[in-house]
């Protein structure tokens, strides 16, 4: 019999169904209740709520039934494994569809590094969806491992799966009316265009939607979030790893607005996976907060699945994909069971072993790391006349501020000085074993002995390091390159703690849990040798982002974000000043 | 320059706005307030919300600025004119848009039919989307003009300005599992499949939803909307002609439901048009029964362009469409002006003469009424032994009761008896002049002379008459071939009042203020022949419709709806009942 036929006969109640949940409180995301009832499954969908008979049932009396849980905007590199081990991770805590951008791996290695988060997708109990980056590389102060044009783009916007155009970052560029992001614009039609406008506000705001960006998750203030949302975008509030706005966000959650709201986490790192969860974290903090627990679990159930057009996603209902979550309670939202495709994937906090669709380990990637023969003469900086652009940490922010230093000059070489806090910045192109390398000065990390360094760095993910000596310096980057990519922590010559990154130098092949036992011993020998910050890697990792204000470092050199220029290290008397001083 | 560049210059405010409302009071669908802001207009989109200035200014100070109303399904044949003069009327109100479903003419000339709707739809002021009829004919148990299949609906849904399937009204077929059925279900894909289940409760309503239906127009009771709502339907809540269901049904609405509700009006006479508006009278029936003015204008623009999937379109925002509706106030839903696609369409009532895209008389259409040379002797009804099944009319609603009354008999016939109130009626086949007619006795019309007679007849839209003599009988069919369609009343051989609807036999070319008064007429006219009811011609239209119970008749006879079989018009004793009487 066909598919639809047997569809409506097992809804009608005329033949047995595969699957029924029984007697559990359903949350049903359309009129904002629970609601007992059973849930009858066929195959992959739910076809009827009521009484219902089953090959196979499950008591869950007691328990709510929800949709899963979807993500309505991360970049799964962030998570620091493979795409099957994050879903080993967070389908046992109840997220079963995620809306992802690959953007990191794409910076990396182009189309081979998105065809790889494509094909490692594939065999999972989780729908990643993807959006196509936009903005790759991120602006044209830093050299990328690749640049993504619009036709590149336009390839994948047809394949299946994807859903259209990730956070269109490069607003200036697209304010500027830049002819080839509007290709991009173009290009992308009527598919959805996810927006990523920090702080954007008026009739800038306006150009920026009215070209067809739906979205944001960059907002911080209710303010802000209140101003895109009148204007028509989905506002997803994030609560994420660098970046939690929930909390500043969540007054603008009232009835009137809650459709048009969604949680998504960016990021998500391996610790916080292990010690938040992940959407199941989000509901909770967002229930503790005093959002009612159905309408908390509508925005990121039903409201992502209709932003992204997921008619099938988002529900308990007839016609819709069998995508449920049981859970024990609306508050701390223990998950006990997960229903993917109508299939039990989930229970009590693991896969469970052999389900059609469970991990398989992805086909290997080449190598990332292919940097220049270095020599430690490399890293020195010549002194000069004047006073030297530093960059300063700003504690718990990923914006830095420029500081106008004297440097410390030994030999006529400018040196770190661990007693004032200055060490040195390296940034070394690692994709084309181009011989750029930029060079600096950084106020905030606090190590006194030693170096670190990462090939994890947004957004081009070039290496970066930063020590109190150019050998250490130079075996923290000679590391990564041995490792394939990854974090290195380096003193007096040696390796004292690591992180293999070997996927793209952004992503582990072990497990959520081993990765977040090697970060976490990782940060503690950063600690043992100086390092104040509570994550300097996470901070590390931003340094080289030339798009979030006031000065960062590139392979390119020193970047003056709001000018969006390359600076020199040493800066002449500012102009207007008065009197020289020399 | 390109329309992108010039969207975004415009919006940013480096550029002028072709036309600015200034100071307007913004209904935002997406939070509910009122918002005094500009509105700023670049060629047919809405660029901007704040403080513009463009070549045309309009100062809309005071008054508010509301997304154009959408009705969410409508049979535009019901208005009995062209769809250029529909729009005539309707935009001055504040309507930009109508999902429509032309079933009624699909039903009298098939595919040429509905292309005769899509072609007159163009060059209006108004957005005519159309979901392709699902079931024509609605029953097996009567004559249509044309056939729809699955492969005509086909054609169709592929073209512009289609979105889906109309309101599948076979849900018993559909439960069945007709095959004919499901491939239309089949071939519509993951396109919107509109529903209409009066009363489908339970399993059989899981079935209905499950196969993809996912609206519903019919919920009379709040417990059956909210049924159909917590199973994922939009609950479209019809405020129409002949049915109104907004008073039973507004309880339902509150702030989780709400975004699950819009409002149709399924049927629109060209009386309920002068007397109550359009959108903008079912606005003000919704407020002045206790819904919140901004909630309800929600309910006819983004609920309903949501539910299609119609992304521009239901929101006065940067980027959609600039349909616009100024309004005086948010109770009497005053309209001053309309602007369809950022033009002035119509201000004070009355469309702009001239504006492009004004209407422009729609071509021609071959006639439709195809009838046999008929004689007096046809309608003649000989009779028999036992009681006749008499079709008993309920004042108010459109479903009938079956009535075993024992005939008025002359010379062997059954005949006319308006002292009983039982009255001769007939329904001649009138597309390809067979020799069908069927032939009944009715309770309820009250004439006490002469005869009535409809083009109109729910859902094959052959020729019903009602009369207390053959021969008046005749002669209004004779006029009605004469009109080439339309209504008449005819006393002792004589057309006393007649509405010629020489479109598909449905529709006028001329006004809706005419139509309107030869209605009026028509209805005086009946009147005065003895008729006490409200709207004899509506119920004689309905008298035909073999899916609304008890008992109806088509030009194949008499139909048990519940049996969904002809039967015969006398009743031989009931089975099983006590004792024969004969």
């Amino acid at each position: 019999m066909e598919r639809l036929d047997r569809m409506i006969r097992v809804a009608r109640g005329k033949a047995k169904a595969d699957v029924v949940l029984r007697n559990g409180r359903v949350v049903n995301v359309y009129t904002g209740e629970c609601v007992e009832t059973d849930v009858a499954i066929l195959g992959d969908r739910i076809v009827g709520l009521g009484s219902y008979r089953g090959a196979k049932e499950y008591d869950v009396a007691g328990r709510f039934v929800a949709p899963g849980f979807i993500d309505a905007h991360i970049h799964l590199e962030s998570a620091m494994v493979t795409v099957p081990e994050f879903a080993r991770v967070v389908v046992p805590m109840g997220t079963t569809s995620v809306v992802s951008d690959p953007h990191e791996i794409a910076n990396v290695m182009g189309l081979e590094g998105i065809n790889y988060m494509l094909r490692s997708s594939k065999y999972n109990p989780l729908n990643v969806f993807v959006m196509v980056p936009s903005c790759v590389p991120s602006s044209p102060l830093e050299t990328p491992g690749a640049v993504l044009r619009a036709t590149d783009i336009l390839f994948f916007l047809n394949q299946e799966w994807v859903l259209g155009l990730a956070e269109m970052m490069d607003y200036p560029g697209l304010l500027a009316c830049d002819p080839a992001i509007l290709d991009k614009v173009r290009i992308a039609g009527r598919r959805i265009i996810d927006g990523h406008a920090p702080g954007l506000s008026g009739k800038d705001l306006c150009a920026y939607i009215a070209a067809g960006i739906s979205s944001d998750h960059e907002c911080v203030t209710e303010e802000e979030a209140r101003e895109k949302l009148r204007l028509g975008m989905t506002v997803m509030i994030r609560e994420g790893g660098c970046a939690r706005n929930m909390e500043a966000l969540l007054p603008l959650v009232t009835p009137a607005t809650a459709p048009h709201c969604a949680f998504c986490t960016d990021d998500r790192h391996p610790q916080a996976l292990i010690s938040e969860g992940h959407m199941n974290g989000v509901l909770r903090k967002a229930v503790r907060l005093g959002l009612d627990p159905v309408t908390a679990i509508t925005l990121c159930t039903l409201n992502p699945a209709r932003h992204y057009g997921l008619d099938g996603l988002g529900a308990v209902a007839p016609g819709k994909i069998a995508d449920i979550v049981v859970l024990e309670d609306l508050d701390g939202f223990s998950v006990e069971m997960v229903f993917k495709n109508g299939r039990l994937a989930a229970q009590d906090g693991a896969l469970i072993p052999g389900v059609p669709g469970a991990p398989r380990p992805p086909e290997p990637l080449r190598g990332s790391i292919n940097i220049q023969w270095l020599a430690r003469e490399q890293f020195e900086i010549p002194a000069s006349r004047g006073r030297l652009r530093a960059i300063a940490l700003v504690p718990g922010q990923l914006l830095t501020r420029l500081e106008l230093v004297k440097p410390s000059v030994l030999s006529g070489r400018v040196v770190a000085d661990p007693g004032r806090d200055l060490l040195k910045i390296a940034v070394i192109e690692r994709h084309h074993a181009s011989p750029n390398i930029g060079l600096g000065i950084v106020r905030g990390f606090g190590l006194t002995r030693g170096a670190i360094a990462s090939s994890v760095a947004h957004d081009s993910h070039n290496i970066v390091a930063v020590g109190t000596n150019d050998a250490d310096i130079l075996e923290a980057v000679i590391k990564i390159r041995k490792l394939q990519g990854g974090l290195t922590a380096v003193v007096d010559g040696k390796l004292i703690a690591s992180v293999a990154l070997p996927i793209a130098g952004l992503m582990s092949e072990k497990s959520v849990r081993e990765v977040g036992d090697e970060l976490d011993a990782l940060i503690a020998a950063a600690r043992r040798m100086g390092c104040r910050l509570e994550d300097p890697f996470m901070m590390l990792s931003f340094l080289s982002l030339s798009v979030i204000p006031e000065l960062k470092l590139t392979d390119k050199g020193l970047v003056d974000v709001s000018a969006q220029k390359i600076v020199p290290l040493f800066a002449q008397e500012r102009a207007g000043g008065k009197g020289a001083r020399r």
